[in-house]
Order: C-alpha cells, then structure tokens, then sequence
C-alpha cells in the first residue's frame, strides 16, 4: 500500500505557503488604495485553509525519508498543486477567467514558461500583476531546488537518469545540499533586489521594477505591459539582457565566487559556451538586420542582444516582433529557444551541457576512427563521464525531440495551424512563453487558443519544467504496479 | 601520401558505366521518334569518355584493399560526381537547364530524393523522363549495396558508427556480402518488373509504367508528370502504396523468403513497427478527412493511406494536396517523415529501427528505477544491443537533428521563410522529395528557390542519403591529417 500522507503533508504545507503569499498582492492593492485587495484575502484564506488541511490529515505519516515513487509525486505534485490554487484570484479577480486560462496563466507563472493568455495588463489592478511576478519568482527559486536537492535525491534511489543534471552542480568542493539551497535563495535574493534596484534607477515605477526584476531573474517573462518590453528605453533595454543573461548561468557558480574564487564562473565550460552562443546569435542577428533592411548598429545590437537572451534562457520578453526580422531570425530564434540556458539556473529547455556532452560523445566517436582499439573516455569539465550519465543525456534529448513531436501532433489535431502548433510545443516544453507566427509569436497572445490547447500546453509546460521526469515515469506502467 | 588511385578507379569505372546507361534514353527517344536522342549520345559520348580516362589514369594503383579513408572518399565521391555527370543531359536537352538546376535534378535522382526543380514535365522528351527513372532506379540499388557491403566495411575499419546500421542485415544464416547483394539485386529487379506489369495492366502507357516503377520500388518519387499521381485512378493508387511499402521493407528478407524462410518478413520486429505506424497514420488521416470535411470514407483511406506510404517511406508521390487537409495531417506528415522506412531497404530517413532502440534504452533506464544494482541489458530482434551501437543510433539521431537545424537556418538566410527552409532541409535530409508550404508543398516545385538553396539542398540530400557518414568525418579533422 503507498504511502500517500508524507507527499500530502508537504504539498500541503507548500499550498498554504503560496496563501500566506497572496497577503503580499493583497498589500500592494491597499497601498494603491483599490479594492481589488479582497480577492486576495478571499483567495489567501481559502488556500491557506484548503492547505493546512491537507498538511493536517497528513501529518502522522511523515516519517524520516521519502521513498523514490514519493519523491517523485512530490515533485510532480507541487507543480500541479500550486497552480490549481494560484489560479484561484485569476478566476474571483478583475480578470474574470475562466479556470481554464486561469489555471493556464498559473501554470505558466509556476513553471516560469510566461506565456499569457490575457490582454489589457497595462490595466489591471496591481495586486494582478504583482501576483503573476511572484508565481514566477517563486517557481524560479522552486526549480533550482528541486533541480539541486530533489533530482540527485532520486538518482540515490536508482533514477541515475538526472545524474547528469546533478553533476555538474556537485563538485567536492562544496557542502551538503540543504546549505547550498539557502545559500543559493540568498544569491537569488540579492540578484533581484539588484535588478530592481537598476530598473528603478533606470526609471522604472518601483512595482514595475520589482516585478520585472521578479520575472527576470526567474527567467520568466511575465512583463506588466502587453508590449512587454516594447515600451522601455535603451538603458532598460541593456540592463535586462545583462540580468538575464546573469539569470541563465549556474548559480552555485556565484555561491563559490562569494565563497572567494572569484572565476569560478568563468572556469565552468557551460557558462563559456552559453555566452559564446549569445553573443554569436546576437551578432550575426544583428548583422542580417543592418545588411538586409539597413538598420543601424546600434539598435540593432541592442534589440538582436535583447531578444537573443530573452529567447536562450526562455524568459520571453520581446522588445520588438521579431517576426517581421525576416525569416532567418525567426528560424535562428526557434533553435536558440531549444539550446536553453545552464543546467542549475532557473532556466530550461535542452540545456547547454547536453549539447557538449552530445558532441563530446560524437566527437569520440568519430576519433575511433583511426584507433579501433583506442579508448576516448568522455571529459568534461575535468572529470570522466560514464556511459551511464551519457546515455540518461541522449535519452533527454531523444524524449525531447519525441515529446515535441507528439505534442505538436495533439496541438495541430485541436486545429491550430502548423507554425503555432510546433513553435507552441517548443515555447511550452522550453518554458519559453513565446511562440512564432502572428497567433502566440512576440507581438501575439495564447488568450485565443481553444480549451484543449490551453490544457495540453499546460501539460507541455510541467513536463519541460520537471525535465521530462513525468514522461520517463509514465513510460513505464511498472513504476505504478509496486 | 595519400594514394587516390584506387579511388579514381572505381569513381571512373562507374562514372563510365553510367555514361553507358545514358544509351537507354537514348534509344527511348530514338523508338518514339523525337530528335531529342542526339542529345543523350552526346552526354554519353563524353560521360563514358571522361570516366574511362579517369579509370584509366588511376588504373595502375589497384590494390587489394582499400583504407577507410578510400573507402570513405570513394562512397563519397561516387555520389558527388554520378550527379556531375547524370546532370549533362538537362543541360543539353529540352529542359535547357542551368547547371545549378541540372546537378539538383540529378542529385535529387541518385539520392532517390526526388524534389524536382522542372515544369511541364508532361511535355518532357521520353528519353529525359526515363533518365530520370533510371538514376532513381540506379541511385535505390546502389545504397542497398553501400549499406551492406561497404558501411559494414568501414565498421571493420573502425567506423563503427555504422554497426547499427549493418547488425540487422547481417546474421550467421547468411552467406558473404557480395552473394547478397546480386541476391539483392535480383529481387530489387523482379519487384520493379512486377511493379511495371501492375501499372501496365492498370492502364499505364509502358514508359510511365516502367519509370513509376523504377521510382516506385527505389522510392525516389520522380513522376512523368506535374500532378505526380493525381491524374491516375483508384486501382493505381492502391497498386502504389502496396509497392511502396514493400519498397520500405529490409530487402534482405525478400532473399530469406526466398531461400525458403518465407515468414522472415513477418519475423522482422523492423518490419512490424514500420507496417503498424503505417496502419495508424493512415487510418488517423482518413478518420481526421471523414470526421473534419465529410469525405467518403473509400477516398479517405485510399488518399490517406497513398500519401502516408509515400512519405514515410520517403518515395514523395502526391496524389493530391494534402496542405489542404487540415494541420493535423500536415503536421503528422512532418513527423512521419523524421520516421522513415527500415534500414536495408530504398527508403532513408531516421529508419524504424533506429527508433525502436532508442526507445528500448530509454526503457531499460526506467526499469532501473526500481532496482538500480539490477542490469537490463537492451535486446532487439533476439540479440543483446552493445553499449557501442547504442551510442552509434544515439549520435546519429542528435547529428540528424542538429544539421537538420543547421541546414534550416542556412536556407532561411538565403531568404526562404521558415516553414520553407525547415521542410525543406527535413525533405532533403530524409531524401523524402518534398517539403511543405506552398513553394516546395506537394502543389509545389523547386525550381523557384534560389541558387545558393539549390545547392545547400543537393548537400542537404547527399549527407541524408550517406546516412550522415559526411558529416561525421567533417566533424573530425584529425581525419585529413593522417
Ligand atoms: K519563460
Ligand atoms: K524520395
């Protein structure tokens, strides 16, 4: 018989923390004197009450570890849990959604994809938007944890599938894993509270500037205004490329910095390929819009910069459409969107490590060509990789490219066109937000997709945020028969 | 030193040979009467002249063996320098081609791709249509050999990339290469001459029924006209896609069945998986046409059932224009083409198998879920899987995937749109034919890309048809040094 009551009792207790949190959006609408405020407190109260309870009928089962089948409804279950709860002051506030958009919105703030199916933001109360940058920070933070302490857990029960994602984040060098998490929210903390402060000095509204600042460092995309960046100036413009790009390195590579070597960042080959990328895809955007429609350089830096980064780590801010850039852009923007950020930060999609790894184990390959009876043991960063943490990569990577297929199929089978429904399943699984194509591309809105859509990118958003976890586990009908 | 002679031999020897095929056009034309024969003389002429002089010239080098760098140059080269020749008579004859146009037709014929840069071809003099057969036909038959004679000859060499490739098509029961390819040959024969009768006693005029089935049976997809096969009837529908997917199966089974094993097809778990996807996807297409616009339900599995066939084997035939039929089926037909046919036979593309093994070593890493001291060694058709294969099948897949997005973004540069350029490198990488959208769509035609296009896409379908051998000793460039 499985045990149900230690996931219940933490999932519970999550549930009535996301309550407690709602008291700050509640706060935000006081201070700016609107009566919005009561939807937060109704909504506060019922998800603080709903949870504590289910935190209480739990509670005398908890014992000291969890099993690996209960580590991984766990996981999966906050990220359905939370969102069916957070989506509660989209349904009561002046949005007025219905629960499928709600839960659509929540979702995508949960799993920081960012992708938005309301229109009008500009407008809504600010408790709303401060609400959608807190679901986003807040799942931001979530998935660093889970990435550093929840994955390797379940590679010690035998799901040495996350292995790889755990590695790299695991050196000798650093403590256990719990000191590492609260060392990392602090990192997280002062980023943010950086940033803001930045977009403030940069002109920003101070509730504009914490929630940008919010959705920025948690890679989500959330923006306050229906033009999303498309608003702000130059300087804004520079200053969030930069903290994005800060968002989608490693951050334990900042936890040692702080901790005194000060390069580490610059030692770990993830972070120097991923820069290396952007500013390759940056500049050769850049250069296709001076030669092709004679922009100037400067802008065209700034926005190739911009959106470059705004893509790579799936944050999905866009400054401008980059649909109208011309059909090399869009194409190099949907295979930027699937190389995805370093493992270990808040963003997602394929990740720059499995690439190297992939190409590392092809280039070995391809040097047993001369020596048939060589060994070329697989490097990296220093360290030899098994065949095992090589085979979990390319699985990835294939249950990727499967996933993507099969969720295009679905999306295309509830009538979306081709373009939507593919670039849709990429900015879902890749936790991206942004489509391609005038439907959910930059200049566009997920707000006019049919129901079955909204919940199969639902869908498609837990299992890319959970890297594919949901899959391997369904996969197999086994894991549910013991 | 580098000894090219050996080489030059064989590039020549062939190059000579298929000078010498260029005289079946010719009496084509010659039987029918038109002038247009003097124009295949004269490509002949100087094709069989230039191969022999290079024959000639590398004749004394002839050793017993060959290195795996000359094995790799000459399969290689033999693709790239057949089209060089193959494209003379476009140039020569009626169709008064550019050379760009000329060496994409042939390329698209020898790599039985099949995408066609030319109009009118209902008009075409005989002798050019049945060249066009002819190097599809010659093109089938000379990539069943490569895949079991010289990819398993190379794996000896070291290149073991291509065991994978290789382990399906060979076991103890069966005797050497060599005997198995004029087996191959035979049956590859017979099935077209069977083919051809079908068709002529369906109502095909005798050219159209021999150069339908050579591009049948080498599921190159070349037609005799603009309409591919919407202008025939119902009966020569059925006939196709029943040659097609015969087309699509290991042909060294038809040799087992022959000698006596007469369910060795049936036996094959390759050919179960291919004919079930097969099945599946025409009868969701037939289901999505009924349900969605109402049709009967005869045209519906017929329509669904011909193009599905076409496209997963990679042959390319339209019988009518299914961008019409919805997303749906537009987005499965993409998917199903990254399916493809199994290995050993005409069709190319990712291969079932390929699919199949990695699925079943994602399989064993979840059982390992469960017991993580337990071993799942990967099984496949009766043997255990290496590690070494697995890997092979796995950096393919990644490789195919990763110049598929390589060779997208390099057509969307030269200003195709994108789903042009992603269709398209996916048709020419698959050697399907062709791509979607309305420029290169089933309606559409090649010829209208432009310059640069056309030739990234001749290189597009020559690393498809090598089943990505070129791009993996580009990767190395150790390879040229020694
Ligand atoms: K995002
Ligand atoms: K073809």
């Amino acid at each position: 018989m499985f045990d149900y009551r230690p996931v219940g009792y933490v999932i519970g207790l999550l549930v009535a923390a996301l309550g407690a949190v709602m008291l700050l959006p509640m706060l935000a609408d006081l201070i700016s004197g609107n009566e919005h405020w009561f939807v937060f407190l109704v909504s506060s109260l019922v998800t603080i009450f709903v949870g504590g309870l289910i935190a209480l009928a739990c509670q005398n089962g908890v014992e000291a570890g969890l099993t690996i089948r209960q580590t991984f409804i766990l996981t999966t279950g906050v990220w359905v849990m939370l969102p069916v709860f957070g989506a509660i002051p989209f349904v009561l506030g002046e949005t007025q959604a219905s629960y499928t958009d709600a839960f659509f919105e929540a979702m995508s703030g949960l799993t920081t994809t960012g992708s938005t199916v309301f229109t009008g933001l500009d407008d809504l109360p600010e408790g709303l938007l401060l609400w959608r940058g807190l679901m986003q920070w807040l799942g931001g933070i979530g998935i660093i944890v889970v990435a550093m302490v929840f994955l390797p857990e379940l590679r010690v029960g035998g799901m040495q599938i996350f292995r790889s994602e755990a590695f790299d984040t695991f050196g000798k060098i650093l403590p256990r894993a719990g000191q590492i998490a609260s060392q990392i929210s602090v990192i997280y903390f002062l980023l943010t509270a950086a940033c803001a402060l930045v977009y403030g000095s940069l002109g920003m509204a101070p509730l504009d500037a914490v929630t940008h600042a919010m959705t920025t460092i948690a890679t989500g995309g959330f923006s306050n205004y229906d033009a999303s960046f498309g608003g702000f100036h130059a300087g804004v413009e520079y200053a969030a490329a930069a903290f994005m790009i800060l968002a989608g390195l490693p951050f334990v590579r900042y936890v040692q910095m702080v901790a005194g070597s000060w390069n580490a960042p610059l030692r770990d080959p993830q972070v120097r390929a991923f820069v290396g990328i952007v500013a390759t895809a940056a500049l050769l955007m850049a250069l296709w819009q001076v030669s092709q429609s004679g922009r100037d350089w400067e802008p065209a830096i700034r926005k190739s910069l911009f959106n470059v980064a705004s893509i790579i780590t799936g944050t999905g801010y866009a400054s401008e459409d980059y649909m109208l850039w011309g059909a090399f852009p869009v194409t190099l923007f949907f295979f930027v969107g699937l190389v995805g950020g370093c493992a270990g930060s808040t963003a997602c999609s394929v990740k720059v490590f499995r690439y190297q790894l992939l190409f590392g184990a092809i280039m070995t390959q391809v040097k047993a060509l001369h020596s048939p009876r060589g060994m070329f043991p697989l490097r990296y960063d220093g360290r030899t990789v098994s065949e095992d943490v090589l085979s979990s990569v390319m699985s990835f990577f294939v249950m990727f490219m499967v996933t993507l297929g099969a969720l295009s199929a679905a999306l295309a089978l509830t009538g979306l066109d081709f373009i939507t429904s593919v670039s849709g399943a990429g900015a879902a699984l890749g936790n991206i937000g942004p489509g391609l194509g005038p439907i959910i591309g930059p200049a566009g809105n997920f707000g006019e997709l049919n129901t079955t859509a909204k919940w199969l990118l639902s869908i498609g958003m837990l299992i890319g945020r959970l890297e594919l976890l949901v899959v391997f586990a369904i996969f197999t009908v086994n894991f549910w028969r013991r």
